[in-house]
């Protein structure tokens, strides 16, 4: 059978070559590196050439903190409740600025920093599902502690403007995270030249593995812990150090960005090809300028159809998408990215997801963009939303 | 050059069937199991059967929460500031009581409450590293909201009365923590027998991979999140879930309790021989009495040996262990355990704690023994500390 994976947005194959990389460090070299002998120390060199595989990977350099986590959804935790405790508790603060499309690890910690009492602003966005810069100049006020928002979206692959957000934050003197998952590996991003003051990004999706992540952290800048413990990571962030991974996570990070012309080129034509074989279907919209997303994604709604049925039909070929996050897709809900964008309830409950990996081949798209076309034709002609129209028939779909 | 690993409390080989095990889910089966296709649904027969062994391996039952975690320093984080948000913000509550001994990943997190204003109680310990239960019941108060007391310490291998102590705070109606990073897969742990109300646990202790873990939370029951987002773990822990390392964490907890008996008896009598010739060394000492101990753990003072020196010597045998907690040993201090105890400053600088497990060999332990006794003689030769004394000339050493 068939498998054609277009799903990197949820998570990513491991690289074959990270993921060698790290085998030796499970039952081999398998020592505490924090301790005082050689199985701890023969781990030192791989975890120092991984550190700087992350450092350079992200444009950070000496004066800098790149501290490990189990994930972007711990890094984007941290930043938010180090901030409530580093400023709002103390009631210098009491507002974070984020927007109405960002991730649940952003969503919901706002949501339970709300309860507590802190301000939240989500500004919205427009119909590309990108914010207006001025929306966030007008928003911010003198108890403003943090403006947070992504760097790529996870569902539309829209890249927001972070280095012109910064700016405005920084004139106001407010400090700037962004959450990097989906950009880190798809397009080239410069923490210095961006001069966002906090970055989080998850090993996950750029192949690497599962459960490793980490937040950069501009000049090494005071934030308070998250997980408190021995003198882990500078102190920073407690729990025995994931050696295998980290070892894996920065030549995972290495490697994509040297595919990353690869990505914006071949990836991008890949993306490009499938995403005009939708458009060639009638009623088919995809969010946002190609310009302005990441190469890998398309977020299209098809008009007529459930985004699970698709799913269902795809899946039968082996073929894997989304409907939205992968987070939120155990439970049948409307695309709440579509949402925000405006669209609505029907065409929320339309979405299909393609994200793309350098690991996908021309023969692939050929074959997914032949079995959407095919479940496209089946699903609407049982579908009891979508209206036969002449276009269609033309079409021959 | 022999290698001989006797540092297996601060991390442990990785079991090379859970090894084996995991492999499949990095190149292979990598989709995320929230996906609502085969790339994802394919993980979760291995995902069910990894939760089913860690119900069963420390005993929960279908009422019960075992939540994912990246290590046992987040689920401790995890307790203590849920509770903070659920009992203490909230004005019902003011105190947590703990131990003098318990692992950073408490006493820092306490250090940080206590900052915000939260009342906390160490209770001492003996000179065997164990407390008076009649302690905790004085130390509690109407206004005592969790009681966290480690179930073997990670310094003497001290076993806690746990059952003892959970009576004593249920009757006062007070919740009950405990870290069982130490105990899990050395001795018997049966959360429903013991009582508690949430058990902090760690793969890596038991030889799963380091950077998973897990929380047990009795009856599920209510638990402010430390990582808040999307729906993974019942909504309770989000982040994307590191289907390897669960995999491998299930089976390395089922393969430990399969040797829970062989750890009793022979890894114990390994570690008897080995306690028994290090206290055949005049002025040598060991914290506990052994039946209060796991069976794998010797804390041992050799008076006038530094610690650091006796590591040093060691590990040029190819020799692991350690001075005190992995955590803190690459600052060269006092044992922090042993000034709990009570030991003076000068014996709290020879700490020299050996910890086994089923992996160690009988040559091995051999090999250890005269090492130590080769390292001793050298280093009180050449000790400003160590007065000439007539016994150990006797000795030999
Ligand atoms: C934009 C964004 N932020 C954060 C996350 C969370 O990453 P993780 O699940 O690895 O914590 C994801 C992916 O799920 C994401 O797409
Ligand atoms: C008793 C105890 N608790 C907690 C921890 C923390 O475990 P981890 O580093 O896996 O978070 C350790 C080990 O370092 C320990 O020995």
């Amino acid at each position: 059978m068939k498998r054609v994976y277009l799903d990197n947005n949820a998570t990513t194959m491991v690289d074959p070559q990270a993921y060698e990389l790290m085998l030796p460090y499970f039952c081999e070299k398998y020592g505490n590196p924090n301790s005082l002998h050689d199985f701890g120390s023969e781990t030192h060199p791989a975890l120092r050439k991984a550190m700087d595989q992350l450092y350079a990977g992200i444009g950070a350099d000496d004066m800098d903190d790149i501290i490990v986590t189990s994930c972007a959804t711990e890094s984007n935790n941290w930043v938010l409740k180090g901030i409530y405790f580093d400023k709002i508790v103390t009631g210098e603060k009491d507002h974070i600025i984020t927007t109405s499309v960002e991730h649940p690890a952003i969503g919901a910690t706002c949501s339970f920093l709300e309860s507590l009492g802190v301000r939240i602003t989500k500004l919205d966005v427009n119909s590309e599902g990108l914010i207006n810069p001025d929306d966030l100049r007008n928003a911010i006020d003198d108890k403003t502690a943090l403006v947070s928002i992504m760097w790529a979206n996870n569902e539309t692959g829209a890249i927001f403007p972070i280095k012109e957000l910064v700016q405005i934050a920084h004139e106001r003197g407010v400090l700037f995270h962004t959450d990097g998952v989906q950009a880190v590996g798809k397009i080239k991003v410069d923490v210095k030249d961006a001069g966002v003051d906090f970055m989080s990004f998850s090993a996950h999706k750029f192949h690497g593995p599962k459960g490793i992540g980490g937040l950069f952290i501009k000049n090494s800048q005071k934030l308070t812990s998250l997980l408190h413990g021995g003198e882990h990571m500078g102190g920073r962030r407690s729990g025995t150090l994931n050696v295998p991974y980290i070892v894996a996570m920065g030549e995972a990070l290495e490697i994509a960005n040297k595919f990353i012309d690869f990505e914006n080129i071949h990836v991008k034509r890949l993306r490009d090809k499938l995403e005009d074989a939708l458009l060639e279907i009638p009623d088919v919209t995809v969010v946002g300028k190609r310009e302005h997303r990441v190469p890998n994604t398309i977020l299209a709604s098809i008009k007529g159809v459930e985004g699970e049925a698709m799913l269902w039909d795809l899946n039968k070929a082996g073929i894997a998408a989304s409907t939205g996050s992968a987070c939120a897709s155990e439970t049948l809900e409307s695309n709440p990215i579509m949402e925000a964008i405006g669209a609505d309830k029907e065409l929320a409950h339309t979405a299909l997801r393609l994200s793309l990996s350098r690991f996908n081949t021309e023969e692939e798209i050929d074959y997914a963009i032949e079995h959407i076309k095919k479940a496209t034709q089946r699903l609407r002609a049982i579908s009891s939303t979508f209206a036969y129209a002449p276009q269609w028939h033309k079409s021959g779909l």
